[in-house]
């Protein structure tokens, strides 16, 4: 925590808490995040004061406001259920999802025209590494009931509002971000809630490998790479968006190891080190695609996960095939499902 | 089968022939393939005269035995059972599968020792349009059971012969090719069976759009390419192996069509036309990899599908990461299962 509020200083703004405890939470949270009012200059922050007025069980987690660019990106951890987190972002209460409600699996975001559903799924299926389905709308036009029924068990869902932010293209190309898709869905529209690679920070942060983002209070960095999206149907001609965490080359194995589990959410890198990141075409890596530049450490070398941002590049190739509007997520302001790490087994890619 | 005698000139040999109606393969050839005696030149086959002779739901379907390079090429298609296939395979009756026992789903062959299955599997999952599989043997050490059951029905069943062909790996490196793995299999040895792209070619046929490779009685043309094998522990820097069919341009959608339920047998082709080619780092179209050149007629270009062959490369890259002796198939010579593609919906790549 020391090392949480020293970096406060590099981002003004206003600060919010939340604590771990759910009767905290609930009590004195109201369900959501809690703002503690402090100015807009750096002040120290004293987790142990906090923790001694609030009682033995409360964790001091910190959201920092990025003001200038209406962002809030959260440092380390926020401990609420899925169902909260849910709230929350319908709410517009926060954006950037990382390291909210560790333990619960994060969803990427594709909403389609039914006509263009069968061959969405197939690429999904084709493609289980950069899109792995957590789970998808029932029928056409319903926005409220996720099949399996596991992954959303809140009957309060509603796929159109419960994102952070949501991106709206037409004949393939970027129109405008929304808060919501409530005047824009259609009695057609198909939604896939794909799996993202926040859900295996918390297990990277458990084994002492805290996501650098995650210390910084930044958007994790995202990058267009060369691998081919294997073609379906109307979708050929993609190419798959990586994820990039830095770490030192004696962690690597043991990143790859703590992650290879996460099947249904990207699992293990698929490329590592500056010789991993010349064979994915990526020449810059700090001009990241999405996303914020992440700061190296001495000797780091960059890690690359596939990411769910890649079926938006499948509908950035589709072009004008694809007939109707296209909804998505923003990058990194993701969907927390009900899945939890213990439903891993039963999500392995193509099940759904 | 005026076209089909007509090419006979080109492969010099023994006639094998074989007929469609179980009664006639079951009487007359024994239960597996019936040998015609026929010169060793060139004679005119003449189809109607056999029909007459051995009744009118017989059809004859022929072998060309290509004894200068000791392979049996099979020119259109055997009707025969996928019991009776792996008979034959284990009889060493036969050896290219392209053709053979239509309707019933083939697969290529991947047997390793079990420290290293886990590795694999994910490897599959991750990669499922080059390594979807069709089955497993259930225990380590096991050669006869296959998990799941439908994937092979027949008590007889040995993993270890009833491919027509193997190959046996050592740190990565190709050792040499056998006839069946009997005094090579150990206690540890795990076999995972990967669909194969002959599953779909007599619905190519079907559609008019027969391979020309079984028009011309050559094994399938088969590719490195630079489409990245995603890693999964210690399966790194592997590359997928393509097949390839030439077609017009304008039948492309529609073989794209036929193959696209294919989903556990490579499924619909992953790149087509010279630009396509030239994508997956294919310069010289005339020296393939594996299998045999193939001619292209006027104006036809080639079609690429992802290859069972795959895995082979994947265990090349691996090198001496692999503790043991590694089998596979010979490139070409496939076991058929006992799946048809009515199951192919329960296939769907993750299932197993």
């Amino acid at each position: 925590m020391q090392e949480l509020s020293s970096t406060l200083v590099a981002y003004p703004g206003n600060l919010f808490g939340c604590f771990s405890s759910n009767r905290l939470t609930k009590d004195i949270c109201g369900g959501y995040l809690w703002r503690l009012e402090f100015p807009q200059t750096h002040r120290q922050v004293d987790p142990e004061d906090k923790k001694n007025q609030f009682g033995g069980d409360a964790r001091l987690v910190v959201l920092v406001s990025l003001s200038e660019k209406s962002l809030y990106s959260i440092m380390g951890s926020v401990h609420i259920s899925s169902h909260e987190a849910r709230l929350a972002c319908r709410q517009n209460q926060l954006t950037n999802t990382s390291g909210l409600a560790p333990g619960y699996l994060q969803a990427n975001l594709l909403i389609l025209p039914a006509q263009h559903a069968t061959d969405f799924h197939d690429l999904c299926l084709r493609n289980p590494v950069s899109c792995p389905l957590l789970g998808k709308t029932m029928t056409p036009g319903d926005p409220i009931t996720v099949q399996p029924a596991g992954c959303i068990q809140s009957p309060d869902f509603d796929i159109r509002t419960d994102f952070p932010q949501y991106r709206i293209y037409l004949k393939g190309k970027y129109l405008e971000s929304r808060k919501d898709l409530l005047d824009v869905w259609t009695s057609s529209h198909v939604g896939f809630l794909i799996g993202c690679s926040f859900s295996f920070e918390d297990a990277l942060t458990a084994a002492g490998l805290q996501p650098r983002h995650q210390r910084t209070g930044t958007i994790v960095a995202m990058y267009r790479s060369n691998i081919p999206l294997l073609p379906a149907g109307i979708f050929t001609g993609g190419h798959c968006v990586v994820s990039m965490r830095p770490y030192r080359p004696e962690e690597v194995e043991r990143v790859r190891e703590v992650t290879r589990p996460y099947l249904s959410t990207h699992g293990e890198p698929v490329a590592w080190g500056w010789e991993g990141a010349k064979q994915l075409g990526i020449t810059e890596i700090n001009k990241p695609d999405f996303g914020e530049p992440q700061v190296f450490e001495k000797g780091e070398v960059p890690v690359f996960w596939a990411c769910g941002v890649t079926p938006q590049m499948a509908v950035e190739a589709a072009g004008d095939r694809i007939k109707g509007l296209v909804f998505s997520h923003e990058p990194g302001h993701m969907l927390v499902t009900d899945w939890t790490a213990a439903n891993l087994d039963k999500l392995r890619p193509g099940i759904i």
